[in-house]
């Protein structure tokens, strides 16, 4: 399969950004992306948008075109493409432009992720945040996201051992990565007592073991690797990506303890590069509640099955530990803006990779993976990055 | 590139189906066309939906995952993926699929459209397909999705001297196609008076210019075109593709009487198939309003700028006439479930290229057309398919 490289990368910060727009969210990334990709419009030849519910947070569908449209790009009447899949839309958009260059139909594609979450009330966000549940069978009898996290937190306590501590070390870690990163949206450490005493939301879980709502975008600019040197000096290949999917409802799953789809999309992606967990320095996984990254350490195999919570709290994933998880805050302290996630993401692993990443870099990174949840694990993303040598 | 085939096709009805669920849908015309293509769940790949609101009309994103889950795939964990372009969503999914087989990734995927839009008011149904248009532009001072048209509508009379009896000519030819379609919405002809007397919706466009809200989906089986006799003796070659993208807002566009993403989408297709308009001998074009379809059938190049309302009229997209355009009875009496729509238009191409189209059969129908729109025009899917040899 024809290679594909990054060549360019950019985001917004994340946070409850009242003054700003979808509109201007999406194209402050995409040119920012564009503009680091060293590419004029011309070069570009498809758009691909990752968003998980513009028709109903701003009440607009079609923004596949609309970010054409804004970004100044609509009289080159690209292909623009939105996809969506819950929380994981980033990253499965990130793969259809991919395999769409390695068809050899376009050469440079951008992609985008956005959400603006905060233009409507919580109560109506969490809501919406359900509807990637199964709304027939789960939301409709009243489990919430969160309540659905907490059984598979309660049931992973009950099997391994796992403690609400352990939970905690999570969120402790996390916002002490995203304090080193400017664009978070919660760049301020905090203990393990706020997390404990943190309000309850769904038990175990508490206000700091969930991810904020968050206003955000990020873009990424990818290109045939055949071509990517001719704008950069430093591209990052993308050597593999699974993804997978399970049943929606949790109350259909095998195991309420392991997340299928993360299992499988792994093993796919980690097929497809060649390579092994112990071959990645660096990872951002889909941590919208601290449970999330446990299970996602265990599942990618960086950790044995229900050691997650000991090996964060011993500082395994820590910043330069043996593996670095979510160096630059994930979901929980550089903020939530769902569509922009799985690009996001793929963001700080470019940085990471170019050696860019100020003062939450990860010595030596060479190779690093990005991890992206859609609803409550019925869709799971996995895409591995190399540095160009 | 490598090329690819649709071995296998299938439907439900479309109409207002009451006692059938987004999902009992789905399911139907998946297992249709799985069942058509003679494969077994264990040749699937991957799983591409086009829908356009489930969000906004069930409450429920998230519906990648979804539809393989109810259609039995979750233990096989495949990849699933959601694609959103408003009315066009059926399109660009089936070149997503098309691309991922091309890229070598998958060899055979299952591309479904479906939306179920009956169990919302038909007021909030408007306020939906108007979410499509430029929310924050045009639909928030009132420009609904009809009156959007209607101003193209009312412009092409102006500037061509197309009546409303042109118009009217699209409906009554769609309905005479449509009444010999046994899956369509209304299977009744109606007459030009009839159409003409109609109760008006935004001037000139009275209620018989407008496709109608409906439930229903409808699916295709593409294989890479080097394992597709396998299967049957009888595929289709998907020969060329071409999407395009503009303004977003129609009064941002060049001109409100051709529609440049269609233009250009369609010579994206006719330039990769090396085929002209006159190799077609029948069309499955975006006939969401009656103008919509004269606009198509000028901007296809079938017919000559601004004549497209007299060729209707003389008869000459009428079935076996010069090219027969909406023998299925188009969005118009086929009728609208809007992320079937481009899967459907595929399926009745394929039907017509096999000679199974029954009374509505194109005689020597080799090769054929889809045509759809997102928005007001601002994402336009042209694809070209052939008859294998």
């Amino acid at each position: 399969m024809r290679e594909v490289a990054v060549i360019g990368v950019g985001e917004t910060e994340f946070g409850e950004l009242w003054d700003r727009s979808f509109r201007d969210l999406g194209i402050e990334a995409g040119l920012k992306a564009i503009q680091d990709a060293k590419i004029a419009s011309e070069d570009i030849d498809a758009v691909y948008i990752g968003n998980m519910s513009a028709g109903k947070f701003i009440d607009q569908e079609h923004v596949s075109a609309l970010v054409a449209d804004y970004a100044g790009l609509a009289d080159r009447h690209l292909p623009t493409v939105r996809v969506e899949g819950g929380g994981a839309c980033g990253a499965v958009a990130l793969l259809q432009a991919r395999l769409a260059i390695a068809s050899g139909m376009y050469d440079i594609v951008v992609v985008g992720g956005a959400e603006k979450m905060t233009d409507v009330g919580d109560v109506q966000a969490a809501e919406i945040l359900s509807s990637t549940a199964d709304q027939e069978w789960e939301s409709v009898f009243g489990a919430t996201f969160a309540g659905l996290y907490a059984m598979m937190a309660r049931r992973h306590m009950h099997e391994y051992g796992t403690k609400r501590e352990h939970l905690a070390a999570v969120a402790v870690k996390n916002h002490k990565n995203g304090s080193l990163n400017p664009e978070a949206q919660f760049q301020k450490e905090i203990t393990l007592e706020t997390v404990l005493n943190s309000p309850m939301v769904a038990d175990p879980l508490g206000m700091f073991d969930c991810a904020p709502l968050s206003d955000g975008a990020a873009a990424v600019v990818l290109c045939a690797a055949d071509r990517a040197r001719k704008f950069t000096d430093a591209p990052v290949l993308l050597k593999g990506s699974g993804q997978a999917s399970d049943f929606l409802a949790v109350h259909d799953r095998r195991d309420l303890t392991t997340m299928d789809a993360t299992v499988i999309a792994g093993k796919r992606a980690f097929q497809e590069a060649k390579l092994e967990p112990k071959d990645v320095q660096v990872a951002e996984v889909h941590d919208n509640f601290t449970i999330s990254e446990i299970l996602a350490i265990e599942d990618l195999r960086f950790v044995e099955k229900g050691k997650g919570g000991p090996a964060t709290a011993d500082g395994l994933t820590a910043l330069n530990g043996k593996v670095s998880v979510n160096p630059s805050g994930g979901l929980k302290a550089r903020g939530q803006p769902v569509g922009a996630t799985g690009v996001a993401q793929a963001v700080e692993i470019v940085r990471q990779l170019r050696g860019d990443a100020g003062k939450r870099q990860v010595a030596g990174a060479r190779r690093g993976l990005t991890h992206t949840l859609g609803g409550t694990g019925a869709t799971a993303v996995v895409h591995i990055f190399e540095r160009g040598a």
